[in-house]
Parts: structure tokens; sequence; C-alpha cells
């Protein structure tokens, strides 16, 4: 039976990206791979027609699918919404709905591109990070959370940071396996001398750790963290780390290498289904100008062949155009500099599916 | 009468440290400031003494001084002590106890030390950002929290985010004054679209800000704040955020500078009593070799002079102490590079003596 692929263009450049990446798509699918494709609104997109930003149209087809792709989500907008209302309010919605706890985010540095980190070179040449964020717990999604007046008549803002030990056991499954397919060196960041949750989060992974004799476990406060990431990230291979804290690290490995419009990520539930997405944002300023820069989600695409398909040959040949477009010089406005080739969105996109 | 300041050296290498301080105090004593200096043990060096990191008599001297200057603590030999044992529940535990909620973390580059950072020159040149950091509220102190099993009989730790608007009020007034004194700009960090309790810390300084018109106050997701300082930092004047984004966004800014070793810090209440401290940690490996960078305590005793002594003249002669041993290309070995004198802990204590 063929696998079925959901495509969420989401707001913002959603739209273009992801017509570059279904372009590529195509070419597979000409190619001989059994996928049958449908498409729905997610986060502004979804507002817009239906009036929610994860509206039970989208839903029953995210349920459906075997792998999902999106854009990008938000635009200034949605920004007077109500809350519940907003595009990002989708974007958590449809993690928590299809249990995609185990988020997957790649911070490589594209030899081609090395000039783009604010790093020196030899601080970040060969860079090559994975972060596994947990998804669906944390303080994210605790409870109880809201703003209420409190016993002295004061209004207090307050959220739940929470992780139960099947949780923990879960995403330190997924990153130990991860670590074992990579270096076999895993960091697990938490805030354990000041919190609880991470402390019993440390506890777990040790015991855990039990399963993997063959990776090396270390331990790192998130406040180290965030130096040594600027210090000396080339020491980490696997980083792993809970919700809120892996938000923040992971956006900051991002940028250590200067170009996230080239970073992908991938999203997945216990039996690999996934959803993915670049890492960057939804870039409003530049939407319909067709200047983005579709690499992360073409790249997201390749993770999806990997790790909801384990069609490594397609996720390979994929990467592969895209390594082979960046060597022939060609760039979109956000990676370009002297002496490459500037590209448009949709150049980039034909460019790849050429080098296919 | 006399001002009272108290004196704690801690672990580590915060002894030798704290002895160069206490060197350039002397010549301010003998110059004509008024004070007298008590010490007391803090952190491990107070488990040893008394059993417990923030002993009665640590804490009786504490209450009682004007200023306070820290070392460090921790240290390996601690690490397998029962949590309410540790030393950082010390310095937690003075923090709350002396109500020291305003957290000031200057991020300055230097420019004789321009190389020691990690990011280009052009990224990093000139950079000089004030992050202020909320310290006796947050996840750090919020309750519930703690271990427990859950109704589906599952263990599961749990912590408590948790702001009240009073709490938020006071940080806003020192951040906005703060900005008022530099280049008039704020930027106030938070998770408002996920986080309730940092959606009412935005209402909260939305609110004060028509107090300061003169500032400029902006917005910015923790994420987007930890990829700006990596992008742009220069971009920045002041930051404010919460206890826990604070912890992990101000090391984060202190390493973009590369010389960690020379960054104050001051925590300060509500009338401007204060506890100084390197932003560096305990350093344990180099501790007794009189190897340690001793600069950062030096600035922290100038942070004393203007901010719980309102004295600009002393707390100015110290930083251009320290200024010209740098320009007389003087370094301890962590800001060492060739071309360079390289000296001791004690010796660069010396140095600051003979400039002032
Ligand atoms: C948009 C926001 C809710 C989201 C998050 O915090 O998870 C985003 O920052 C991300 O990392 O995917
Ligand atoms: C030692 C630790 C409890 C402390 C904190 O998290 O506040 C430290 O990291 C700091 O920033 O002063």
């Amino acid at each position: 039976m063929s696998k079925k692929i959901l495509i969420l263009p989401g707001d913002g450049i959603g739209p273009e990206i992801v017509a570059q990446a279904r372009k590529v798509l195509d070419v597979l699918i000409a190619d001989g791979l059994d996928v049958t494709i449908s498409e729905a609104p997610l986060g502004g997109a979804a507002y817009d027609q239906y009036g929610a930003p994860y509206p039970e149209f989208t839903q029953n087809l995210a349920r459906a699918a075997d792998a999902i792709l999106l854009g990008a989500v938000g635009g200034p907008q949605y920004d007077t919404l109500d809350r519940p209302l907003r595009p990002e309010r989708g974007l958590l919605a449809i993690r928590k709905d299809l249990n995609l706890f185990a988020n997957l985010r790649p911070a490589i540095l594209y030899p081609e591109l090395a000039n783009a980190s604010t790093l020196k070179a030899e601080v970040v040449s060969g860079l090559d990070i994975l972060i596994v964020r947990e998804l669906t717990g944390d303080i994210y999604f605790g409870q109880p959370r809201g703003i209420r007046v409190n016993a002295n008549g004061e209004r207090e803002g307050f959220n739940t940071m929470l992780y139960a030990e099947s949780e923990i056991r879960r995403i330190a499954h997924v990153a130990f396996q991860a670590a074992q397919k990579r270096g076999k060196k895993l960091c697990s960041v938490d805030k354990a001398n000041v919190l609880e949750t991470t402390e019993f989060w440390k506890e777990i992974f040790t015991e855990v750790a039990k399963e993997y004799p063959d990776v090396e476990l270390s331990h790192m406060y998130v406040d180290n963290a965030a130096m040594q990431l600027v210090r000396r990230p080339k020491q980490f291979d696997v980083m792993v780390t809970g919700n809120i804290f892996g938000d923040i690290l992971s956006d900051q490995a991002s940028m250590l290498t200067g170009s996230i419009g080239m970073l992908p990520s991938a999203s997945l539930d216990q039996n690999n289904k996934g959803l993915y997405e670049p890492s960057h944002g939804s870039a409003p300023d530049i939407a319909g100008k067709d200047l983005a820069n579709p690499l992360a989600t073409i790249l997201s695409l390749a993770m999806m062949l990997r790790y909801s398909f384990n069609d490594e040959t397609a996720a390979l040949r994929v990467e592969n155009a895209v390594k082979a477009v960046l060597a022939k010089g060609l760039r979109t406005a956000d990676i370009y500099e002297e002496g490459t080739e500037k590209v448009s969105c949709s150049a980039m996109g034909d460019a790849v599916v050429a080098a296919l």
C-alpha cells in the first residue's frame, strides 16, 4: 500500500519553500517512490480558512498520514489573535496530538558555507551536532498553568515543569540510539543542581545508559551548555534535553552554523511517524518574493525518507543533490557571498531537481 | 559610621582571587575608604567548618553587612553530598535570604582581549551588554516542587515557574533605570507564546514602560535571543529576563567575550545592598596554584563601590587600574596570548595595586 504524505504549507514563506520540496518529491515519485500526497492548512492559513490553527480537517489528514512535511507557521497579522487561535498553537497542538515526542535537529556546517558563521572558522569547521529535544512534555504542556490571584491578593503567572519517568525513558532511548549511529557520545543537558525535574531526568538517563554500554554518556548543566556551544562546539556529538532547554539550545546551535536556512528537523513518534520541517521560521518579511532558501525544507524531505520510510538511498540522493548545487556555487540571498551565484527560491528548487 | 564589608572566599580558586581584591581594598582603605571587614565561609568551605553551606555564623554576618564580596563556590569533593548540603545551595540560600533579586551581569569585550573570543572580531568588537537577571523568583524557588508518584503510579519530577506582579515590577524598574544610564534600549526576554508566566511578565513590563518614555522597550522570545546573541550580539544594550532564562543567556553572553575571567557581577536588594562575585566558577582544577585570573573579582569590588557605596570615583579608579595592567600587556594564563606577559594570580593582584 502506498504511504501517505501530508503537506502543510503553512504561512509566510511556507508555501514557496514547500513547493520546491514538492518538485523534488515528484521526481522521486516518477522514479518509483510509492506515496500519495494530500495537503492541508496549519497555523495562520488554517485560521483564515477554518477559524482554528489546527482544525479538524487538518487533524483528520494528519492522523491518517505516515509522514508530514511542514513549511512554517506564523505572521504579524495573527499577533493580535486570542492566544488559542495563534499559529504557533497549531504547531504545539499537532505535536501533542500525534505524540511527536522526539525532535531531531542537526546543526551541521556545510564546508561551502563556512564563512556564513559568526564564529571563527577553526571553531566551527566540520561542526556536526545532533540535538535531540523532547517535544511533548516539560513546561510546554505541564498543568496547572495560568495567571491567577494569589493568597496575598496579588496577581501571579505560573507554569509547571513536569516529566514522568516513561517520558524520560522513551526520549533517552531515541537519544542513545541516535548516538550509536554517530560518534557514540551523548551529552544530556539538565539543571539538576536546582530543578528536581531535571535531577530526576538525570537519574533516569543514568539508568538507561546501562543498556547502551557502547555510548559514552555525560551530563552538563544548561548554563554551561550554552557557554560550551560558544566556546568549543565541536566537543559535542549528540546532545539531548527537555523541551524548553532544547528550544533554546537547538536555536543557539543552529545559529552557530550561520546558515539556519540549511537546517532541517524531524519530530517523531514511537513508530517513526514524523513531522518534518525546516528549523527556520516563516520569515513574513520576504514571503511571496521568491527569495527564501528552500534547502532546509528539501533536506527535511530527505529526513522523512530516512526516518519515516526507512529509505536511506532516496535520502542520500536528495542530500547529495543539495550538496551538488552548493558545490556548483548556487546560493539563495540568505547564504549569498561574493563569488557565488545568487538564485531565487524556485531556481534553487529547479537546480536541486536537475542535480537529482 | 563605617560601612561593613563581608568577604566570603568560598571554594576552589575563591580564596586566591578574593585575596587579590583584598589587596586593592586595603589600598582604598589606606586612602580613606571607611569600611570594616569581616570574613566567613560559604558553600563547601562552610560545610567543612559548620556542616552547612550557609550556616548561621555566615548568615548573621551577611545580614549585618552593607556589601558582600564572594569568590566562588563548589568543588568535586562535595558532589556526593545530599542536595541541601551542596555548595550551590549556600549561594541560592544567601541570595534568597538577603532578597538579592537584581542580578547585574555585564558582558564587555576588552579591546586588548578581542582575540580571545571565538566569534569574529567584527561581530564582537566593542561589545557591551548588560544582562539584568531576576534572581530570587521563577522556577528556582517556586513551590510545589519535587519528585512524586503520580495518579498512574508512575514517578515524575516537577517544578513550578512562578512570578508575582510585585516581583516583576521591581526588576522592571531596576532594568529600566539601568537602561536610562546607558544606551536607553531595553530588551525583555520571554517565552510569551508558550508560557503564561512570561506572558504576564511581558504585560507588566509593557505597563512599567510608560514610566520610562525615554527608554525603548522591545520583547524577544528566549530561543530567538539565544540565536541573536550569536548572530548579532551588538544589537543589545540592556537585556532583562527571569531567573532561569537569565542563567542561560548571561552565561552565553559572557562566553561571547572569550574572557569570562574578566566579568564581574552584582546581586542587589531593594536598597542596593549587594553581593558581588565574578561571573566564572570555582575552577577546582587550578585551585591553589596561583594561576587564576583575579580581575573579575577586582572588578566586582569596583561594582560594589559603585552600587552599594555610591562611590563612582573609587569604582573608576579600580577599573582604570585594571585597564592599565591590560594595556601594559600583563595576562593570567586564561587570557594569555603570544606577545603578552604571562603572570600569576598574585602578581596580577600586585600589578593592579601598583596601577591604582
Ligand atoms: C513557535 C514555538 C511555539 C516553537 C517552540 O517553542 O517549540 C518554536 O520555537 C520551535 O522551536 O519549534
Ligand atoms: C550554581 C548555580 C545554582 C547558579 C545558578 O544557577 O544561579 C549559577 O549557575 C549562577 O548563575 O550563579
